[in-house]
């Protein structure tokens, strides 16, 4: 199984298995087959609410012998409101006793974003919203200050790697003047659509592995009925992407996917179905030539879905651009 | 003459002189003549290498008694090997000094590039590189320690208000948090092919006023001959916007210029033609009906130029997405 090397010292597999929107009432047992699949890698977090659950996938595998704990690559992230740098350990031990798990491999902060603290008691996951509703509530948690309770995780042992996510250039080059541990890992939405080429040369002149999520573009997001990807072809459907995969003999899902593979980065992608989970875990075992991977680039319109903005258009939290 | 009410308590004229790439073998007749053409506020920076020769303009125009300094707004900028805490405050008094000047009206951050420090004997400006040539090499310095560096100007009264330039949303979220003097502007690049209509919301929510720069877009970057630049339509060219300057008896660039006014920004249109100065000067004396402002607006493509990488396309300094 391929793997990269992170700055910690760590090696991460490149093909994971993405948590978000992993339903509560199949979701340890999605984890269980994903494992059994093969998947070692599991990338979870706070905000999917699911992660009692998927410890008891973890739990179930590891009980039945399939795995052990120092096979798998687990990985989660700390949620907006707990940037304030007196939270994030214990809301990390929280979310580790809600998985079953002593460390996570790599804990990523999830946005730029520093909200008020919500108490567990009172909302959990917290969302967005101060109130459940429509407040937002900015903390005033610096991203250095939430940078420095990060790096205390790895002096503790309670991460063994940590790193960022749906970080921009310009907040990337200022955490790099004042880490101590350098992030590991970028996490950014990423697909055809959305090529951001010149921030994974960034990246990798860093020293910092990526990690895209939201390999199928609008496909993740259709749920959320976004004004600009109504007149989107999707790109499971799209006719280049189906010619590609024809010429293979892969599926469109695995040409969209060992299109970033082979780029360099590490995918994460979500099924429910143990076929299709399979399908995505083997979606490694071919290359494509380099002139589809340009022509699949060419998709490239700079088009983002994940921009909170995008979810609540009212309260413009607005975070990318 | 329209002014905007900054959230330090100074009022900024709505409508400015833009000094980059004002030849230095004019820019003082220039600036004396954009003074006498009945401008006040002149955008300059340390990197446009022509502080000295404005300074001679407005110490012209100050001794023949056409304006006093108090009537003036000078604005000048830090350049990024300057981030250093302990760099700003010398580099502010050797500005004012080429300025001829006790304080700025305002200072802006140029750039949220923190590069490493070049002293002004061995290269000034010093521009972007190192060694002159092509070495880009970063600085420790934090955004957090500039900006701590630039309030500090206000307390010593040698800046009157300070702000940003080019920065983005999420490191504006970040500055907001840390900031004991919230920046008063942020100037950004703006045109009909690059709106921005988010960040100008985030900024009036934050009470930031806005300056917009390149008001008339591709035309102000044809010298560096930018390969997404090549096929486009010059906007003082299109016939679009001429279609809607003819019907209100004005000219194209007075319309972008009206277009990005109207909307509450500021703007520094830069001519070295007196008969253009004043042409742009009195770009405010119309209103746009809202269905132009959208129509223009409508031009919209995310089209940016100003982005470091465009210059220096091997190096990579990507600071924008």
């Amino acid at each position: 199984m391929a793997s990269i090397k992170l700055n910690s010292g760590y090696d991460m597999p490149q093909v994971g298995f993405g948590l978000w929107k992993v339903p509560n009432d199949v979701c340890a047992e999605v984890v269980y087959n994903a494992i059994k699949t093969g998947y070692r890698l599991f990338d979870g977090a706070c905000d999917y609410g699911n992660e009692v659950e998927c410890g008891q996938g973890v739990a179930r595998a590891i009980k039945e012998g399939i795995v052990k704990r120092e096979e798998l690559f687990i990985v989660s992230k700390l949620w907006n409101t707990f940037h304030d740098g007196d939270r994030v350990e214990p809301i990390v031990k929280k979310q580790l006793a809600d998985w079953g798990l002593d460390y996570f491999d790599l804990y990523l902060i999830h946005f730029p974003v520093a909200l008020e603290y919500v108490d567990p008691s009172v909302r959990y996951p917290p969302g967005w919203h101060y109130d459940g509703k429509s407040e937002i509530r900015p903390s005033k948690a610096t991203i250095q200050e939430t940078w420095t309770a990060m790096e205390s995780l790895v002096e503790k042992g309670l991460a063994k790697s940590i790193g960022i996510s749906n970080f921009q250039a310009q907040l990337i080059y200022d955490l790099l003047r004042y880490a101590k541990i350098r992030p590991a890992t970028l996490q950014i939405e990423h697909h055809p659509y959305l090529v951001q080429q010149e921030l994974l040369n960034l990246a990798k002149r860093e020293g910092i592995a990526v990690t895209a999520y939201s390999s199928f573009g609008p496909a993740s997001f259709e749920e959320f009925k976004m004004k600009h990807a109504a007149n989107l072809t999707s790109l499971i459907e799209d006719k280049t992407i189906k010619a590609i995969a024809a010429k293979y003999n892969k599926t469109p899902g695995q040409v969209l996917l060992r299109w970033a593979s082979q780029r360099g980065l590490a995918i994460i992608p979500k099924s429910n179905s143990p076929a299709r989970m399979k399908e995505n875990f083997e979606s490694s075992n071919f290359d494509l030539s380099e002139e589809d991977i340009n022509t699949i680039s060419s998709f490239d319109r700079g088009l983002r879905f994940n921009q909170p903005s995008n979810y609540f258009p009212t309260e413009l939290l607005w975070i990318f651009g």
